[in-house]
């Protein structure tokens, strides 16, 4: 998914990833401890890759079985989020959704509880952008730094490192979580205060989402109207009609190779995932009275899929959905 | 709308626009006279383009007063179709919608009447696919052959010569068409059978607006969150939510130079021509029982903003249409 | 399905239905020949009903086979439309669609080439109200009479003679049609000028489809929160959320007896019948240039479950359709 | 709007509403004080009906000249709503949207901070379903007893006593609530467990938006081909097409008298107010998984509306959004 959102090279992100010559204090104790919390899928690669650059890592996660692995490598276990924030003063949590992230900062055994006066929590979870601001606000009151920095790229590019960072939050506090955070990705973009990098996230999702069943619908109507869609793409992608989805990822099997709709759908980024998002999406649109027609209609498509056999499928096989197939 | 809807130069055509080595009978008799019916915005810049190229030109419309000026140029005005079918065995109609071309072709006056076996028959008219295969089908009977080849690009592309055509029909009587089209147009693609050059423009036609209005809500969205749209457009652009509108044609003031955008989206494409190509996309996809649903929706947007004050700005104002305004 | 459309009896309709006083030349003629063109599984179970109630037919069909039924029963059984109309001055048409409409009266062997003058010509069909209104034009230039006069309710109703009729065209003829119509039916409503008949049936069926998916939706919706379906839908249908589908055919297993939904969804009113009439309500309100947001969302849902296995149940199953089945 | 949402009168309800034998301590102890937080446009009124039944009335709100009214017809005001629940032990919550109620429950000053034990608290805002359930739990851990009774009816059925209330909670508590709740209501329905009251309200006034919406839709579809706005009415109140909006709140002026549409859209249901709902309605069914295609596009319409200067017109001004004005 890295390779999915991003088709450049970190080079074209150096304007803003150029390190700072006013490096805080925090950043220039560079190898005392960093806390990582939640070690699902994503968590667990990400914390191994700081593992692997040298930072003792303090871990803690729900299940305990999912931290053995880290610890084998050398991680310190603790018990919870409140342990963690004892004994490390920069901490990364990695959490399905946004009641998991409320209970691991400001739950009874959450970070806040034994929060140190000015450390770094940098939230990668992809939440509510209204949910990483009420976290900062709890964090600022306990005299710590809160920056939400959702990720794009799955699980592939969480192993090799590759993944893109969103960053929101305080800029002069931007090179210190840099540090980190390039040591898991490829790319680490700054976007604004605290609450835009998942607003930036969710946003391109949503185009994503739009330029995906659009291309999809496209396609299916040019090829019921006998054009190749091979050609079609081609035309297409030389026009206004160009899209990621037409160019880069294109859901008609035959069009492109090295892409899902090559290999029946599988692998990619999950119709499950992209409802999740768009749901997310949707959430902050109506919460801010911002009207989203295409994006609502594209959620409701994919939760629709969800429920007819798609949720496993990567979410490019909207074609295969909207494809005639067995009417009378 | 030529720059609009191909970025790029002749040369990436030059594939398709290879001059073919086994040239027909009528191309060789290049110098004969051509017809043309339809001398409205589009149609009388593209028969004053004959002209300059040297075509003797044998035109009509159904205003006798648009026929003036292309008589001035040397062109021989005649009273019907059928007199420029009897006069011509190469004619270009350009004209507003199916009713029209199908009284063109086969009404009482109409080139069918009179046509000479083995006419080239090109209409680059918007209209539906279905209709140009009725067309194809009504000329054949004649001994003639019928094209579709609808142009992109708009009336500043027309008085340049520089317009898109996409031609559908017999691919050995494609260089024939091209000969001619050529003189009107920077870009000549081939897209198949009769009726796919309708098909391909309806598709990217389609494929650009849900574009637009994904951009425009994302942008907005985006906007509400507390993004700079300008940063926002820029991470789009590198990443999986890019497409055509956002970094071509962006429709937030403020984020692009030269666009509709940048000028109270005065010029470019109109919301009523948008709303009519959508029509003609939803009509065929009706027809050939294709579901497109941001498709439809986007033609419903459209046709909203047509009668909300939108009708004759750039497409593009969807934007400023969904855009929170007067609520309390 | 005439029970489904109109719950009330006859006397309803008995403003409407008063025979006048002012009787026709045609209707005095009362048991002169009938013609009958389109013996489907509609026309057929018609035609007898014109049989029994003593008037003579003058059938066709496409296929022969269709007519030996109706032959049985003593229609005679001709070769074409044309040789329909030189045998009878009123004339009934029940065929699948405009382009079927259109051949019967306009092509070469069509009605209007023998057709009487003052003949009245009924066409059952369902079709765009646009091709009513031309048809009812060449009828006038031969001297005879068309009306449109859809018909609401399935085989059943046109088996037991309980069909709705809705009626367009010139109100001095209204009482001769209606003499016929009503032997076939229980209602027959004047609607208004020619087309109309077909305006009323496809907006009332656009309005049919919106308020079944949007009780589907309701339902759902309310079963996920922990309603109890029956519970729901009887404060509903005492509420300002009540409608047709949700008080007389209530898409929800369960809630109601005597419904598709308490059949597995079998018979009723299928889904691509539903698709059809909301591709020409779609078609209609695209050539009027009018915005139907809802009718071509709903449009577009029905087209998809064609294509994912509910073409033939009956369109409640729209509830099955969203319901959550397999997500994980 | 009571009214407008329940067209029967109260013995329809009798079923429900019948007084068990079996009171509850509390409904015996009928007069003794009870607490009422949230003294709006519609607390207020709600509030002067308990005083007006001889309730001691013990009250708060965040606006302290608000209270003024209620305190000059004998009411007790109190600084906050941890002050009511220890002079009360049954109270009644109106407040603007789930935050608010939230502070008012669990907040610093808040119910729940001096609630006794036994208490009876019932929240008439309209909210999200999940926070009712949170506030139940939160009650219940506090030994105090949690319903929801959201209302339907606007402002004037607040001032005459004849809202109606969707109750969820306890069943065996319902009868101590009805007891209060039939002072400021004609209706009072018992919906099930914690959170239910909300849900139904909220699919109830989805279930009315998409009707409205598609009456308006159908309506107008109507008119541009050629019927009669009357007309068109009376079929479809007649057939498959009938809903509340076709039926009793028709919103093409000049159908129906007594009704917004009547009045220039005024007064009624506003468009600010049901896209309020939408939104929660949207957020539901975001949260709990489920599609809702129409109900999310019902949703971005008048939040659409709401920025085009519909905001405070009633809701069934989306026949005048829709409909053509302009276009050239």
């Amino acid at each position: 998914m890295a390779a999915m959102m991003f088709r450049r090279s970190r080079n074209v992100w150096s304007r803003w990833n150029k390190p700072s010559t006013a490096v805080s204090t925090r950043s220039m104790a560079s190898k005392t401890p960093v806390g990582f919390i939640g070690l699902g899928n994503m968590g667990s690669p990400m914390a191994k890759n700081l593992v692997k650059n040298g930072y003792p890592v303090i871990a803690t996660d729900l299940f305990p079985e999912s931290c053995k692995e880290l610890q084998d490598l050398g991680a310190h276990v603790v018990d919870s989020p409140a342990d963690v924030a004892e004994k490390a003063d920069r901490i990364i949590t990695m959490l399905p959704s946004s009641p998991n992230v409320i209970e691991a900062y400001t739950g009874p055994n959450g970070i806040l509880k034994k929060v140190k006066k000015g450390s770094l929590l940098i939230d990668s979870s992809t939440i509510d952008p209204a949910v990483s601001k009420e976290m900062a606000v709890a964090a600022e009151k306990m005299g710590a730094v809160f920056m939400d920095a959702p990720v794009s790229g799955g699980v592939g590019a969480a192993n090799m490192g590759k993944l893109t960072f969103m960053v929101g939050g305080l800029q002069e506090e931007y090179n210190a979580a840099q540090e980190l955070l390039s040591c898991m990705g490829a790319n680490v973009v700054y976007c604004g205060q605290v609450g835009t990098g998942q607003a930036v996230k969710l946003c391109n999702n949503m185009m994503l989402a739009i330029g995906m069943i659009g291309t999809a619908e496209t396609m299916n109507l040019g090829i019921r109207l006998g054009l190749d869609p091979k050609l079609l793409a081609k035309i297409l992608n030389m026009s206004s009609g160009r899209c990621w989805s037409s160019d880069t990822y294109n859901p008609v099997p035959g069009v492109m190779e090295g892409v899902p709709s090559a290999n029946n759908y599988q692998g990619g980024f999950g119709t499950t995932l992209m409802a999740k998002d768009l749901g997310l999406a949707q959430n902050t649109a109506t919460n801010t009275k911002t009207p989203i027609p295409l994006g609502s209609l594209a959620h409701q498509i994919y939760r629709v899929m969800c429920s007819r056999g798609y949720a496993n499928k990567d979410f490019s096989s909207v074609f295969q959905f909207l494809r005639e197939e067995e009417e009378q």
